[in-house]
């Protein structure tokens, strides 16, 4: 009958997105989807719009685009130390295209098996592509890392290299632009970009790993953390907002991909990884008695983490260069009301 | 400094709609909100994505607006028999109208307030106007109602009137109508309505009852319930599918209101009460048992309920006349993908 119900059915109850685990009572199909949460539990939850033409590049592959659409909820429960529990999905489309209804359903299925973390629900209309996840998690009560716990003396750490996604997002809409305005404004040495790097740029922005593990990891042990969904600058700016608190950075220890120092003009580099958003790296504060504690922690996971700055008394985000002297980048972060200013 | 949070702040954060209530750990502001459940108890959550010009007409008042995309949203959890405990908003708006936010603010406040159901997350981004609320409520566990347990031989019942949202929706949209199709395509008798009745009908669409009190009430009681957004016999049809089962309708029990037998055509009366959604009242069935108490337990609380048919076994929804004979009706339920069949 219903051609709505129908599509649900078809890549989304049965595709193997809605698997069972523990704590998921009941799934799609009925008014509500119930979930219960063992004794000593919270429930984390966080949501995530992302629209074509502002958040992904109007042709992107349906596959990335339902990888990245779960990852970035991820990332916020790991942020959160959270374990990931379940998923509902706010799905828009503009019309029914079986194919691409077929990627994104494997894209989100990537992440949900890796990441045990199954579609319980949600609502599918016909508008333009839009995307709603939201994700849930659990943590043992009281445990959840926040972004009001940094204080000064505290470290400042960054998960993985910065920059990579926005590097992408350049490139993936390089296409669209001028090719006179190219040269300029574009990040990179030359037009061409090598395969390999191609698909490492796209992988960083279409694939972002979300830093579940390291999350849990850093329980009792980070004072505060964040997911740099907008960019190293900003997002450490609502951890030194929360947290009533400035912070310094030492710009020179931003780590930065090889493939990126490759082929970024350098003078693009450092606005890239300190402005540019989509990273989904987790930045945490970590006071010096748990220093090694957690870089212990995160090195068993075999994730990369480099401390960057200390948190000082104040109330802004400072770069300083390797002279120790203050030094401004004109990119402080992706807003998307920016342009209604 | 950006823009989207001082939205956030002003508007969602600040305004009143994230208050605190038990069970609410942590609310706006952080990577994910945290959320607590006694023990013996489940989370029910549902979603709702609400689009300009397919959900709601594109001049719609901002405060009714709120009001219905939290409403249609509560009665998701009133149809499993869940409290209210949080909700969470992902609004997508072309731009920076700060009417139209206090407005919408209000709306959700209205709704919030009266259900003690606070704000305590989403994610707001520029794009077409479009609404996602994710609801959560709670219930004791086993408790749900849902919409598998009905037998043949158990009662169906519904609350309140029917067909009033969607003469409503006729009426929001005829000045869009060319005038000369108007008379034909009108459900209604005259071209002309009060203001009385245009207010009756604009109530109807706008500000649905959630019919909470009704599903906590029905807990234990009734067999299977559903709210009905798509139309009655389509939504009935959801409890059968699921059951197993087949029902018999008796049409002229639908319950109608005076004022759309006032001023909608007898031709138009039942197709409406029948096929048109939006109404959120909810349909429930009954084993022959619990009848009297959920008579009473309904009547207690000032809901009128009407018992409109019965339970058979078979697998669809079949509608009989005042002779037993049956009818059928051209609408069944609103699809939204209907047109691209």
């Amino acid at each position: 009958m219903a051609q709505e119900f129908t599509i649900i059915e078809r890549y989304f109850r049965d595709s193997g997105l809605q698997f069972s685990r523990p704590g998921i009572d009941l799934g799609i199909g009925d008014d509500c989807a119930l979930v219960s949460l063992e004794p000593g539990y919270q429930l984390a939850m966080t949501m995530d719009l992302l629209q074509e033409g502002v958040h992904f590049p109007g042709a992107a592959p349906p596959a990335l685009l339902g990888q990245r659409a779960l990852a970035v909820n991820l990332s916020d429960l790991a942020a959160a130390g959270a374990e990931p529990l379940c998923f509902t999905l706010g799905l828009s489309i503009p019309g029914v295209d079986q194919d691409w209804l077929q990627g994104f359903s494997e894209g989100l299925l990537t992440m949900a098996s890796r990441f045990d973390c199954p579609l319980v629900g949600g609502d599918l209309i016909q508008g333009v592509l839009q995307i709603a996840i939201q994700a849930h998690g659990r943590i043992p009560t009281g445990q959840a890392l926040l972004r009001s716990g940094a204080r000064p003396g505290h470290l400042v750490y960054v998960t993985g290299t910065l920059g990579d996604a926005a590097a992408a997002l350049a490139m993936l809409e390089a296409p669209e632009r001028p090719s006179a305005a190219d040269d300029r404004q574009s990040p990179f040495q030359k037009s061409r970009l090598s395969s390999k790097q191609r698909d490492h740029f796209s992988r960083a922005f279409y694939c972002p790993e979300p830093r579940v593990p390291v999350g849990v990891a850093l329980r009792g042990l980070a004072s505060a953390a964040i997911d740099i969904s907008d960019g190293l600058i900003s997002d450490l700016g609502h951890i030194v907002a929360a947290s009533g608190v400035g912070a310094e950075l030492d710009v020179a220890q931003v780590p930065l991909s090889g493939v990126l120092r490759e082929c970024v003009k350098e003078e693009a580099q450092l606005p890239l990884a300190l402005g540019g958003g989509d990273d989904y790296e987790l930045c945490l504060t970590v006071a010096p008695e748990h220093c090694s504690a957690v870089e212990d922690a995160v090195a068993a996971l075999d994730v990369r983490l480099t401390r960057i700055g200390e948190i000082v008394s104040g109330n802004a985000v400072q770069c300083l260069n390797n002279h120790g002297e203050p030094v401004t980048f004109e990119h402080t972060g992706y807003n998307h009301f920016d342009s209604e200013e």
